[in-house]
């Protein structure tokens, strides 16, 4: 464990690497997050992705909240090794907390961005409680 | 153009954004970088991917020395608008500088990162000039 977290380079952007979680079985991107050291140990221990929110200023268990976790299936690393990304299974099939399948729902038309990509729950009822 | 730029919010992560370039053709993670305002902008202008480098502090046309320029064919901006997916065409298959098609290439396998993916050229060979 101490191995893997040591190839990581966590000094570039205070404490953090880029995370990106991709559909296992599509390939299709679902979100961008943020790691640091500790979430990137708790993600291996447990085999669902744990980030850092830069808005809470605290570790983030994807899925607590909505149940909606990710389980990883793979990690990779790239060149310089400061950022990673998972190929997961999207338990919930939204990764995004607006419903949406993935956060990536906003396309440049002609000038201005427009809603794309499926609405698979409705957040107000999944966050309500 | 103002009215795009004003959309991103530059502001989480000193004036920068987390950019990923995605083949248009095939879906797959090329690489992941990062775009300031102006580099954005440019982007927008040239249709060619132009990022900010965090190491050399300074505008990068990706492919400006190598040739392997990303000719954008899509983009998309997630839920909190502080992330941005490239769709592009990568002119010479390989997006990173070491060669390979895809910055990924290292993958975690028994606790330890090995090399996957295709090495599309020789980084000696491309960056001797």
């Amino acid at each position: 464990m101490e191995d893997i977290l040591k190839q990581i380079d966590f000094n570039k952007s205070g404490g953090l690497v880029t995370a990106i979680a991709v559909d296992d079985a599509t390939g299709d991107i679902l979100m961008v997050a943020y790691m640091n050291e500790e979430s990137l140990r708790l993600t291996l221990e447990q085999g669902e992705a744990v980030y850092w929110s830069r808005s809470r200023k605290k570790l983030w268990h994807k899925g607590e909240q909505s149940g909606n976790v990710q389980r990883v299936k793979a990690i990779y690393t790239d060149c310089d090794a400061d950022a990673i990304l998972l190929r997961i299974e999207q338990v919930g099939i939204a990764a995004c907390h607006t419903g949406k399948r993935s956060c990536f729902y906003r396309k440049l038309e002609n000038g201005g961005f427009v809603e794309v990509g499926e609405q698979i729950f409705d957040p107000e009822k999944v966050y309500a409680k």
